[in-house]
């Protein structure tokens, strides 16, 4: 049997993009920091995040059906940690961040690298966890181009001179 | 609407480890290079793979049902590329590798950071891909510690010098 500080232990070592998943609507305005994020399908575009049922967020979103996952720069350490951080309130989380809305009005993160507006179509659940699949509706591009990435428990940025040549 | 191409050019800025996926058993010994896997919850502790259902190896994963997860290390970009070539035949693609088995007897490549060797516990249907629901039931680490995630179209090497301090 795999215990679960193996399972933690393993997971690390799948690297990961760094996430904000914001929401706003009738349950009121969210976001958390997430790296269980996934592409899934192109027809029709849709993508998947993984959320804790035991998390005080999981009812917010899927009360609202909508959110925008906001994918981190390697300027963003700082956001992250603070969209991570239960001991801040939404309104400190969000003082940190720019936002516009797109078409489903969850917040937009200004700085992000790309903004992926979502309307959930489906919620499944697994074990502890529910997968939200969202199906993309609206996304939008910064100028921003270094990635963040988190693996082994620290972050990393990914810049043009970390790239790897096609031979190495 | 978000046509196919902008969701692929949306999804390459959302960075992933490298791994690759493997099976062997009643439909025989395959593997391919994915990078849309996913941690999903510790109890049980399951990840998750997506598999377009129009590729050949959806259903020989189907039909074993067993499959290993193998991240991969900062010095696997040839490996990444050999196992996403349609050109090579299984053979081909494994005679990269060197491979043990664990439980499940699917091929644990030895040179991966880690192997999460699975049984497949649930399959889900969303537009064009199956997303394959997987229960580790064995893990092994090897001594390896960079990690590779693909970002922007390149492949990125993660070692000690790229982390980023607490406080960048």
């Amino acid at each position: 049997m795999v215990d679960s500080s193996e399972f933690r232990n393993a997971m690390a070592m799948l690297g990961s993009a760094v996430t904000i998943v914001t929401t706003d609507g009738p349950a009121g305005r969210f976001g958390f920091t997430a790296s269980a994020v996934c592409s899934v399908t192109d027809s029709p575009p849709t993508l998947l995040v993984c959320v804790n049922r035991a998390s005080a967020n999981h009812e917010h979103f899927k009360t609202n059906g909508v959110l925008c996952v906001n994918v981190l720069t390697g300027d963003h350490q700082a956001t992250s940690g603070a969209f991570a951080n239960r001991q801040l309130s939404m309104q400190e989380r969000f003082s940190s961040v720019n936002c516009q809305t797109l078409v489903t009005g969850s917040p937009a993160i200004e700085e992000a690298l790309v903004n992926l507006d979502c309307r959930v179509s489906k919620i499944d659940e697994v074990g502890t966890h529910s997968i939200f699949y969202c199906e993309i509706l609206e996304l939008k591009h910064s100028a921003a181009t270094e990635g963040l990435v988190y693996f082994n428990r620290n972050y990393y940025r990914l810049n043009d001179q970390m790239r790897l040549a096609p031979d190495q």
